[in-house]
């Protein structure tokens, strides 16, 4: 019954610098033991549909298993696509659904011996829509030392692993970007998106920001946006105006089709079009002609690939840059909602549903 | 006057090793002066409809000039395109027309010390639809001395600076390709298509060549060829069943179209897919989703801006695998007719048919 595991090999990016962490919780674990809830699906579909709330009593860790107490996991859409089977790696059925979160370890077993009870971990092998995940020592990455945590930021580090290190590898390893220059991302209120936006603010990258419906601009240049503009047929030139011309040298988007065209379109010699995600569902038009005198390069980005073939000191590299900026407020994305996993299925309805304010989190009732 | 000049700055690549050519031809100078016809168009359009023929009496050479007798010029695709118009770069017009041919030295002028009477070059500047080819010295690449050569091999040559170096750069510059691997391309009875199969079969990779009729896989297996396909909705899994489903890594396609979206279709993961035409005139349909799974590459490549672009050594480098490949007849391309400069309507208006057998050249009339 091991899930998906988008991020298993992930484990131990930062064990050496890992530190207990000692901020005034403490779990008591004499109680009698509660049922503890998860999210399992057992055939691919609609994830409302084919997600089931499931129960069991606490089991005896097994050598070198350790215990750790979720404490938020996100809803990605990279989730919600594999529950469909319309990722690009199947489920093993029947699959624990979540694929990252933040956690505090509430049991260890003598022979994991580099956690430490009360220490907070990111939780990689999957299952995390759950109250608790078991799993060996190296499911988990223990987080450096970061001091005193509010809830609000421990939430945040529960979504360290797939959206901003989406963002930051999509502005890195394409395109050498400097100071001043110009990018463009459609969906630019995705959490992606958002990370996008604050990533480029620190580097003095500009932002075009495009998105499909008004009343997100406020939000986005208060993110540190440079421009927001509405998508439709006349996107290149609204990108050209907004630019005053200023070549274009990297476009990110999640949305395919029409979006997708546009955006290369507007690219300037030699840009780089990423596409990271297919919300529309509709395939892009490629004009080869344009493309050709344009040198225009089409390359995508998949995160559960970077995760196979990153080198550990890549990850570490990543994960050293990414934290830090979590944990100092400069990267946030916004949470639209929370939800016990007792109410997984509303969870992941409110999730697929357009006009969302952020991310909708799975956050265990405290035990 | 002066025309569109794919390979100008090309000038001097081989000039310290290149050797004067006296294989038995004299020219005679002192006889009357005849008119030198050459091709022109001023307005862009069909080039059926718009080249016309003119003549002049041959000028006196300014200082630093060389005169060429041109021996042979290719009609190549990108001629058409640019004299309709759909080429990246216009024609400043009144335009001399032609982009690449060879040619023998006829007279030099004191200042111009490097080339001598009676050597073979390759012209750089353009207009080589023409009787005789008037430039500065750097305007030619003296070739190297290749011992006495037939005239069809001379023909050949005068082919070396467009088709050979698309296909020998497309080949080198995109995927490292090792002995044995699979590469797929369209319009492979193409120069181009002739040239990828004999550089391809020289280095070991294996190579699908898709054509869009029936008769031509004959002469490509001739070539070189390991599978030849014709083009259909199946192509994908034509090529998936040929090449037994190993992967293919490159895929190089002039077409466009449902062309360019099989050929994307049909490459293995990271596989890497090459335009450098669009002779369907049509866009490509471009499945971001899956794009993003398998980790295509949608790359091109135009031949002018390499040349703007690379370094005098590049060239060198390039040049000097070529052109020894042709004059050992390794790299040939098929001729499909001769025509005098007098005749270009005819000449355009054959190499603009579908179904032709090679290239058209242009072989101005012996003085």
């Amino acid at each position: 019954m091991k899930t998906f595991s988008l991020i298993m090999t992930a484990a131990m990016f930062l064990g050496l610098a890992a530190l207990s962490q000692a901020d005034g919780h403490s779990e008591h674990h004499d109680a009698a033991p509660t049922m503890r809830q998860y999210a399992e699906f057992n055939e691919i579909g609609n994830p409302a549909d084919v997600l089931t709330v499931k129960a069991a009593a606490p089991q005896a860790l097994e050598s070198g298993e350790v215990r750790v107490r979720v404490l938020a996991a996100p809803i990605n859409p990279s989730d919600l696509l594999q529950i469909a089977g319309q990722y690009g790696v199947a489920a093993v059925l029947p699959a624990k659904a979540g694929s990252e979160g933040v956690g505090r370890v509430v049991e260890v077993t003598p022979e994991a011996s580099t956690l430490k009870e009360g220490q907070l971990v990111l939780i990689l092998g999957g299952g995390t829509w759950s109250d608790e995940v078991v799993a060996p020592e190296a499911g988990f990455l223990p987080l450096p030392d970061l001091g005193p945590l509010a809830p609000e930021v421990i939430e945040q580090l529960g979504m360290s692993v797939v959206n901003p290190v989406t963002a930051l590898l999509m502005l890195n390893d394409f395109v050498e970007l400097s100071d001043g220059q110009w990018i463009v991302q459609s969906a630019a209120n995705s959490a992606v998106g958002g990370y996008v936006i604050q990533l480029a603010k620190q580097r003095g990258i500009k932002t075009v920001n495009v998105v499909r419906r008004e009343g997100l601009a406020e939000q986005l240049y208060a993110k540190g946006a440079d421009v927001v503009l509405i998508d439709g047929p006349d996107l290149a030139e609204q990108i050209a105006e907004a630019t005053g011309g200023e070549p274009v040298a990297l476009a990110l988007d999640p949305v395919g089709g029409e979006t997708y065209t546009r955006l290369t379109t507007s690219l300037a010699y030699g840009g780089t079009i990423v596409a990271y995600g297919m919300l529309s569902g509709q395939a892009a038009t490629l004009n080869t002609g344009m493309a050709i005198f344009k040198d225009i390069r089409n390359r995508s980005f998949w995160l559960a690939k970077w995760y196979e073939s990153a080198t550990l000191a890549e990850k570490q590299a990543t994960f050293g840059k990414i934290i830090p900026l979590i944990a100092s407020g400069v990267l946030t994305a916004d949470v639209d909602s929370r939800f016990a996993v007792s109410d997984i299925t509303a969870a992941v309805t409110r999730a697929a549903q357009d006009g969302r304010n952020g991310k909708v989190l799975v956050v265990p009732a405290p035990e």
